[in-house]
């Protein structure tokens, strides 16, 4: 029996990285096409900025197997297309009964849930507020606010992500919208088609 | 289907608790007789001190189900017993293959492991330092700083504790004692009795 040997990782809170990780990937504007609700806007910021890296995550995967954890940290920038907020692509598990738990570090966001049947819930996240994903539920964090968000988060490792359930139902049923002052608000997304009764049984046969 | 509802927790970095938690347990000086070398110290100190609470911990359990996970924080107080300082009673987990991921968030304290055949490491936790304990591995947090040691912690919901295999070995394999300075140093145990194969052997059988 070769045993896994402990392991170290230290969060730089300034750079939103991570040492011992042994994954990184890093998303640009030009990454989240056809996320937003207004894609002149987002080809316009892009040329004007430079198609600068919107979000990055640092990762530690010990092993795939199932009962392993998955840990790491991911740095969000601050920014707005038009009237939405840079956040992440979103996903479910593809081992659909796998929850997540977010732990905020630094900055302002939100985890924006979305039920199978499209029911929507907001979960606020600053410094020290953890936010547990509960299985089957499809998840995105958006940065709020004005600084870098900074989460460290941690799920299975035998969970895997499934990017092309908001794809398939044309986005989350809401936007994550400014208020117009410093807060955010939701709005129903017009182009949301709702998951058919047998899509939604085919993610609660993806369990094991 | 009935869907577990999405969770927040806030962890107060001053109080070492946390909003949200499902459970909180503490420990008191009393609470580790036993573990100490110096049982006539440990004695002497909780009729000094009125047996204080050496540790405790908030947690989330949204269920026990495989794939589920658990989180919390745990706040353990500084001081010693003798040349030994506070520390956790430690265990394994009762399906052993199940890991856990200890985030510093104040203080100063290191993890100590030990594996089935009793090979110890050190990780040492500070601020914003991510402890990942692999499968298999006794292990129990000591605080080796001046102020308390606060850590937030994950394990997967199926993990379960196994608190009497430090016991059925007389210890652990080393204690961490001071160096008679501000830092620590690793002395053999000598009470420890190293596991036989079958006892070993019945770990590596605990992982479904």
């Amino acid at each position: 029996m070769n045993l896994a040997e402990p392991a170290t990782c230290s969060i730089s809170m300034l750079a939103g990285t991570m040492t011992g990780s042994t994954g990184r990937y890093a998303k640009r504007l030009s990454d989240l096409r056809g996320i937003y609700a207004d894609d002149a806007a987002l080809t316009a910021l892009i040329q004007t900025t430079g198609d600068p890296v919107v979000y990055d995550v640092c990762d530690f995967r010990p092993s795939a197997d199932p009962g392993d954890l998955i840990l790491g940290v991911t740095r969000m920038s601050p920014g707005k297309v038009a009237r939405e907020f840079f956040l992440t692509r979103g996903h479910v598990h593809a081992k659909a009964n796998r929850p997540e738990v977010y732990y905020g570090q630094k900055g302002f966001g939100v985890m924006q849930l979305e039920s199978p049947d499209g029911e929507t819930r907001i979960v606020e996240i600053g410094p020290q507020t953890i936010c547990y994903v509960p299985p089957f539920w499809i998840h995105r964090s958006v940065n709020t606010g004005t600084d870098d968000l900074l989460m460290m988060f941690s799920y299975p490792a035998d969970s895997g992500q499934d990017y092309g359930i908001i794809e398939r139902s044309r986005g989350m049923r809401h936007r994550v919208v400014s208020d117009g002052a410093e807060g955010w608000t939701l709005v129903e997304n017009p182009d949301y088609v709702a998951r058919a009764p047998s899509e939604i049984a085919k993610l609660f046969e993806r369990t094991d």
